[in-house]
């Protein structure tokens, strides 16, 4: 199956290299940045993609080209999925798939009436310390489930002027984590109430957004939801998810980089987790670009459809709302 | 220094039997309770305790007596605590004061005006786990606290009977993480957010209370918390907080019985918690009733105060509010 | 039942303190030690205890003394059991009976031939992590047992002075292990081969001592043990014992005074374990004495016989006699 | 630089696809193996290897080839060490070099004569965990090495067959551990002492070997070592290292596939550790091979050379004879 990469940024080139190491059904056709340098021309020649491009029009109008890999900024996104999608392309989107829900369903509609895979890159899902607790919690191990918590922190804030065009932290960090509540519940939220401070960095506030975020979630079987959000832990990147229900109580740590551990005068220690996204979910964006190609070569539901990507969008928005008007919003009020 | 216990219920025992194995400064006189019985006068005998009665003004007028712990019913700990302190003596008085605020603050400041020491039966800050994390944070090993999260799980829910004069779950259970959350942060609460459900026994929810409960707290300083509680935890007695500052992060976990561990074909496995708070909190008890007798001895401040039980009391009622209406209420809008 | 404490030493006050608080069907009549001070006669009041001497023979020949703790020095021990059997007395005798084989042999005879309870200090059987390991293994979780590994290591070693009359590293410090490789293995040992090292204080290499050691035990069962010592680890007083076999092992870690974790920039730290041999083992003295009283109320076996004093002294003999000779010893080389 | 692998078997596999997929300065051009059959064919075509033949010769020969990876069985491994290093190539070889002392001497004095780089294939040195406890002894932080434990043990016994020519558990399989206790020591072995039993299978006691073993080691340091072996734990691929010293003590644990934990009824669980090697081993197997182009590609010192192939094989030939003649047997009676 060949396929074609929209957006040679840093998930592009995750994705590239991932698909030419481990995922031996796929083959990299062309990668395509507006942004082309000599830099991305010779990363394609070692991970050997046949072609670079800055235009995107030419995967799409490759009748080679099988599927789509889109991976460029969030602005763009649904329009690349209504064109990929009319070409007949499968198309695997990097989240949020945008930030206006009109263009969020449209986008979904135009995949669905093309009959196109589509799948959304909610990697986490595929973490295989995450995917452990979802197995537990569907597997019945904590029975019906209660509660939901979990803890996700930055080691480091983005750059101010990310912030500035980021959506704010509901929309670009949380929502990883309102995906995850959906995924381990196994039923859909109905109400959200955000608190928000600013406790990081002041400039942070200055450009709009809060840094420190505390979002609890009503689901419609009843059971409670809450995330913590920062951007900053010192000790690296943190997460961590823990499902309470009638039978048990399922929950993971972070990974470390190894298991040793010094027992001295000054106490016991061992290293801390992972300080850097990509080390951390390494194997998650492996078994994402597995699952894809598996729907695609299989003709299966893809893992994280469309609807998938939708619903955290309404997540965020309410999530957004509630923070501003300082009460809980129901998603209803944001549909 | 001779004491008198008001209530012979299972806190009232428990603080008696530590008093006379653990607490050397301290000698029970005379322990009082209307339901007086052979079971509590062999109880009595046992622990050398000097004189049993129905009447706990047997106590209060006994001039010998320089200290009372009233561990009755919580509808009479206000009307005792007035008398105590009107005749001059010492009180240790279990949590909460009273659901009432005016009787809570009449009470504190009787004993305040009495000028005698009170101290407030809030155990948790005297348990090894729990008062190590607050050390850390204390010793700035976090630096600024950002977020706080307190995990409260019963092993059973109380019998219905006591569930519908228990004040609710937030004044019978999550007064404790009030209190916790209070000492951890080292900032008043300004606004609290309920969530609540009916997930563990419908019974619960006809005595109109819920089981399951989340609720997010705005602290003065910006600081963000969240507590959990659920009425039923089928592995135990779950009592868990953490502390994410900006310097690090603090977390405590359950006390085992023991630290072996099985490997076997199945998978690695220990004990779980105890499912019994006595067993649970065994030194915090003794350490709280410690403090006190060094706070009376030393004619120093007690380290939990009047006021340390009115917030909590505070935060209850918010909570309350809040869950009823669907809203978050404001600590001053309960004042 | 009223009991005799021969030897007020820091050990005969454990007991007594633990008997006093714990123990309610023994009454502590007399506590006798040559060195009687006031600072013992101030304890054995504040511990109720009707009378001190100097004199062991005012407790032997106290016909209302049921049973006598011997905690003098070693080389008293099979003398007093000797004489408190004769007088129909319960022992509880402090390890190691002897260094003389023949004296630990009449000591048991004696005891055997009275008809009295006879039990020997060896407290680790009783402590929450070994003994859950124990019953692990006994419960058949771990399957037939095929190698035992025990880790002990003292925090500090003792005093130079104290060295040279320990009897060496094997009869007074590795005897407790060798008791606990019986207790866990359900089988005899019948060769050792032991090597040792100077490493921690050549003051102890110059007292003829080793500071450093393991220990090889074969069992009759074909089981393999290993036991390491060493006089010194800055840590803490680590103990730790693995049992593994055909469906499991297992294993137990340290204690620790609270589970609180702190993780910061450094890395993820937890406190040390404990660093004195009170605090490790303070639930296992009292098990102990619980168990011993519980022997002589209900006329049953004690759960530490005498004969479980005498193999830790034969291994102890074959692992002295090993390392001085460089070769494997038979326990039946030093029978 | 490229490559030739002799021997297609499972570990020559291995090294091919770590190789293709993650040393991108190789490039295997010949895979040789007796028994080519088509599955190694479609092997090769797969991890894109230019030739595939019967004859090692056309690796020896090929004057393009510059580094040669030998796999095949042992008997075979000084011969082609021999024969590649008078060819000028560059040698990575698997463990043990041979069972055979002169044979080992030879090779290595080839080798070394020919200024080829020669590293053996003791994968374990750079296992992230046991490669983390070196780091913090090489670093300082235990202090001066005291002791040295090892626990390694294979989840399911070899076939008998193989157990017959394995040249028995001390060359098969403690080989590895005897490399990690000098590894870890940084000091020589000069004397050891086995113990082993049948007790998992007595087919292996039939084939003359044990399949449970117990090795001490004495250092020239005075720093004394243990090992211990099973053939069979049914929890996992048992693999852990502790090293104790004057300041410290440092452990690793097992890997686990993940960090999810239950907590239910029964007790709080988790997941086993590997069963398989190369599931254990993945990172390690990877680094050993990128070690080793970059010895190659730099001109520097291999990370485990020839002499750290002869000394395990040493140490396997005292423990064989140690077990044989039931006494500890100095490395010189078998030099």
């Amino acid at each position: 199956m060949k396929v074609g990469i929209i957006g040679a940024g840093r998930i592009g080139k995750v994705h590239a290299k991932n698909i030419s190491m481990f995922v031996p059904e796929m083959e990299i056709k062309t990668i395509a940045d507006p942004f082309m340098d000599e830099q991305t021309e010779a990363f394609a020649k070692k991970y050997k993609i046949a072609k670079v491009t800055k235009d995107a029009k030419e995967i799409i109008n490759d009748p080679e080209i099988e599927a789509v890999l889109i991976c460029s900024s969030t602005d763009t996104h649904s329009g690349y999925i209504i064109e990929a999608a009319k070409a007949g392309k499968h198309i695997f989107c990097e989240k949020p798939i945008d930030y206006d829900l009109k263009k969020v369903r449209e986008a979904i509609d135009t995949a669905k009436k093309a009959g196109v895979k589509f799948q959304i890159g909610f990697c986490r899902r595929f973490d295989h310390n995450h995917h452990a607790v979802y197995k537990m919690v569907r597997d019945g191990k904590v029975g019906k489930v209660n509660i939901i918590k979990i803890s996700s922190r930055d080691p480091q804030p983005p750059a101010i002027d990310y912030v500035k065009v980021s959506g704010g932290i509901f929309y670009d960090m949380m929502i990883h984590d309102f995906d995850m509540a959906r995924f381990l519940a196994g039923s859909e939220v109905t109400e959200v109430n955000a608190v928000g401070s600013v406790l990081v960095d002041p400039l942070i506030g200055e450009a709009g957004d809060v840094d420190t975020a505390v979002v609890t979630l009503k689901f419609k079987n009843g059971a409670i939801g809450v995330i913590d959000n920062s951007r900053k832990a010192v000790y690296g990147y943190d997460q961590r998810v823990e499902v309470f229900g009638s039978k048990g109580c399922a929950r993971n740590e972070n990974d470390i980089p190894h298991t040793a551990v010094l027992f001295d005068e000054k106490g016991t220690c061992c290293e801390n987790t992972y300080k850097i996204m990509w080390d951390r979910y390494t194997d998650a964006f492996v078994a994402e670009m597995q699952a894809f190609a598996d729907a695609v070569g299989n003709d299966s539901e893809t893992p994280v459809t469309g609807m998938d990507g939708l619903y955290p969008v309404l997540m965020a928005a309410a999530a957004t709302k509630s923070l501003k008007e300082g009460r809980p919003v129901k998603i209803s009020e944001v549909e």
